[in-house]
């Protein structure tokens, strides 16, 4: 299909892989983009919710995207999480991702003080834009008010479209309520919007939407590019009932250390399910219990010979 | 009456002023912080969630630290908040407080992911304890669930005292519960707990905590110290019913707001009264309202003739 706006496709919020020592470990995290990347994904979105980002520090966060670049990832097809609660992190932050020519970032609200008025998201927002500084910024929403808390209402959306216009140029919904996603693809059909499981892929695409971003396709991006890549076909309803139910499968389980625990098992590479506090790893009897489901039941397997 | 603890006494959460560019006002900041101690708080915690903390960056929390200590504010009197979501950001700022001599750090717990299971919580503060790796850490965890979400239960209270006996040794309780404030006297006797608001100070102190931590305490010290002063005197409850009445009427208002218009007014300063977003300033009427109340109904002016 037609790729919607700059990232339309299937994005994947990388995985954070960490050492013995409790640092990223920037060698798996590598190989792991590679992978994905080489598996369909479109483009990928380090630093976001499922990368424990908001467990990483500063540092890490940016030394973590200068491994992706040097290591070959293109610049292009990164979206990095970039949204701290802090107007002034936030602003380092995106600023090197621009240095580092990624195609877009992925920001959060400040989310510490909750109940912001929309003026004051909006400023906060503008600020950010103006300390930037930066005409080629490519600004995604993120909107995950289950863990945030704080979102994106309606009309501030369309008060930063209009205000930013070329800036602020889509959205991630993760908000898990597809009527939400619905009325911002109404509202404003020429955002680039992906809704934040893959479970709204199908729904979204007939709406207008991009595609989407979504923890799971760290394991399954092939799955879930075959509905994006035959949305308009005979089969879209089977492969999007196939994607639902293995997502399903996996998110009965806590979703991150589940879907490290499943890499690790089929990398045959223990130190894969390490988590980072205030995450715990996914106990060995669980991890064996997803494994065993998503294979009897999802015929699920991942494969790593075409691993960089 | 002798303290409690290390910091037993009446502690404010410094206000952060910004100047006209939008970044902390190190004069102003400084100045005051002498005020407050001046006008009678034991000790000082910058960067709580008064401080607007969470919006400020890695960098300038500790420029601003530094500047305190540079300015003559001394070390032992400062408990920083240095906890963040993030466990190597918050062993930088904690090793740095430490490095300045700071008598003590407010720890947030890890607040992005919400949720997280007590073993997941006790393991971060067990590694940002590990990794900080100086046994002259006094760590006070900083419970606000109201707004972090993220909490500490009366187990894990109890875990990380049993564990780090010499270094976990108080707790600001912000949870505006007195039922829980306590529960955690009552279960930890020579815990230093500190209630997050002076309207629970008298109960406080008559149940042995410290004293309190609370935003108020940077417009209104010297009150809440004559009720630090004179707990077993006989007119504490008529002094604990004046400070809980000014509390009240300040807190009708938005906090933080209120308070740097409060200042701003008083000073003649109208830059004073400068947030940052997601934060607004409070508008020109609700400032003079809330002025025109302190004055009218609970006898409040602030003097800056003692500031330094």
């Amino acid at each position: 299909m037609q790729k919607k706006g700059i990232f339309g496709g299937v994005i994947a919020p990388v995985l954070t892989p960490f050492g013995e020592d409790g640092n990223p470990d920037a060698g798996r995290f590598v190989d792991h983009a590679h992978w994905l990347m080489a598996e369909g994904c479109t483009g990928l979105a380090p630093f976001g919710t499922t990368s424990e980002a908001n467990s990483l520090g500063l540092d890490e966060r940016m030394e973590m995207l200068e491994e992706l670049v040097d290591e070959g990832i293109e610049p292009a097809k990164l979206m990095p999480g970039t949204g701290t609660c802090s107007l002034a992190d936030t602003v380092v932050l995106t600023r090197h991702a621009l240095d580092l020519e990624c195609g877009g970032v992925l920001m959060l609200p400040p989310f510490y003080y909750k109940g912001p008025s929309e003026e004051g998201l909006f400023r906060y927002f503008a600020q950010v834009i103006e300390g930037v500084g930066d005409d080629k910024l490519r600004l995604y929403l993120y909107h995950i008010p289950p863990v945030a808390q704080v979102g994106f209402s309606l009309p501030l959306i369309g008060r930063l479209i209009k205000e930013f216009p070329n800036i602020v140029v889509g959205l991630k919904d993760s908000s898990g309520d597809w009527s939400n996603t619905a009325a911002i693809l109404e509202a404003y059909p020429n955002f680039e919007v992906f809704p934040g499981s893959e479970i709204f892929l199908l729904d979204g695409l007939r709406k207008g939407g991009a595609g989407c971003i979504s923890a799971t396709c760290n394991v399954s991006p092939k799955r879930i590019r075959e509905v994006y890549d035959n949305w308009q076909g005979p089969n879209a309803d089977k492969l999007q009932g196939d994607a639902t139910a293995l997502r399903k499968a996996v998110q009965a389980f806590p979703m991150i250390p589940a879907l490290k625990a499943i890499i690790a098992h089929y990398r045959g590479d223990a130190g894969w399910a390490k988590t980072r506090p205030p995450f715990t790893d996914l106990p060995a009897a669980e991890a064996e219990k997803v494994v065993r489901i998503l294979a009897g039941e999802h015929n699920f397997k991942l494969e790593f010979d075409k691993a960089a």
